[in-house]
């Protein structure tokens, strides 16, 4: 199965759809292609107009639902590759992915948050899905939302 | 008009001077070149010995005070890139900037914080101004600054 | 004397080993090369399976601990390089470190966090150790670390 396959079908156990214009929030690009390099702008767990995980996990948001915001951004991101490159099978390697988790003062999960988004950048791209990471939790992120994730790419220059 | 005359309107719009040494708060240094890449390490609203906006957004901060904060940070930033390659003619992209903004726990508009820095990207350096952005609310800055902006931009080899 | 041996001199110093296994706390990867590119994951004071500091800088934890944590994180992130390169002397640069302080609210010293990682990259690296850095106060961290570090890092092809 390819990779495009893997993704509709994950999408589709999330229940959420990608297609369509991805919203962003302000004034600013959400993909730069540098030579084999491709910059991946903050994705919130949006959908539509919808910023649909919110609040601090730890508090109002339990580990599972932080996992699912996660989720969100990393289908997002991976969405937004695949507009750009007409298939995520030309995805190499994603040397890293930055994982924000609005958090309460006790909420030290922040890597098994990241876990969420780990787990789908394997199962979708399979080896080239291997990333390094970094989470942090955060005070506040924009709309509220509970995670926010960026992520450098790189692709084989052919098409 | 060049990039290095908009620059320089830029900054006397803001009333703040951008030349002569621009001091950082640590041992590192301000600038990497790597090939083409070129690493700016995380700017605070500084000028001179000073830092001008301190505290939180939401708190004692406003919004167009910390957008104002947000300005500072990129011009910096930009001032660094120009003493490095000559003349702001010589970007290329902007593939990313990082936007760091001390938040109150209620404040949510980071986006519109870091707009401030977008729109001087754009205004100043036209199409290379494009990049991705991710902003995220900490709870604390070095020096109690309202805002850090870190960037990544690429420059063409040519002098 | 070479950058393996200093690395060593300062690890004996610290009083930690950096052998062995390198426990991560996820789904990911602790390095990926891409071309002369080292990206290394986020690194918190941890040894062996313990997490060595822990707490806020500011309230329990002062700032020399919170600069100890921050020499452990390199150590880490160095450790890593020195085992998928052969030996610290095919450093070239370190483009960019990351360094994430959990801070208490009034504790605005993050820079002077920071140093503790930075004299080290000089100390052990040379003139290879120069970097930019981008330092943040941060809400909470992984398994309530104090500090976490990420960084890339280039190196020479040849073996």
């Amino acid at each position: 199965m390819s990779c495009d396959a893997r993704f509709k079908e994950e999408a589709a156990a999330l229940g959420y759809c990608f297609e369509g214009d991805l919203k962003i929030g302000g004034n600013y690009v959400p993909l730069i292609r540098d030579g084999r390099n491709i910059y991946v702008s903050g994705q919130i767990p949006r959908v539509g107009n919808e910023v649909v995980v919110t609040g601090a996990a730890g508090n109002q948001i339990d580990l599972s639902c932080a996992q699912l915001a996660a989720k969100i951004c990393v289908m997002r991101a991976l969405a937004l590759l695949q507009r750009s490159l007409g298939s995520l099978e030309r995805v190499k390697t994603i040397p890293s992915i930055s994982v924000f988790v609005q958090s309460a003062q006790h909420f030290t999960q922040q890597s098994e948050v990241a876990d969420g988004a780990s787990e789908l950048l394997f199962r979708i791209l399979g080896p080239a899905g291997a990333h390094t990471r970094t989470s942090v939790g955060v005070f506040q992120l924009p709309k509220n939302a509970t995670v926010e994730l960026s992520m450098v790419a790189t692709a084989s220059s052919a098409t």
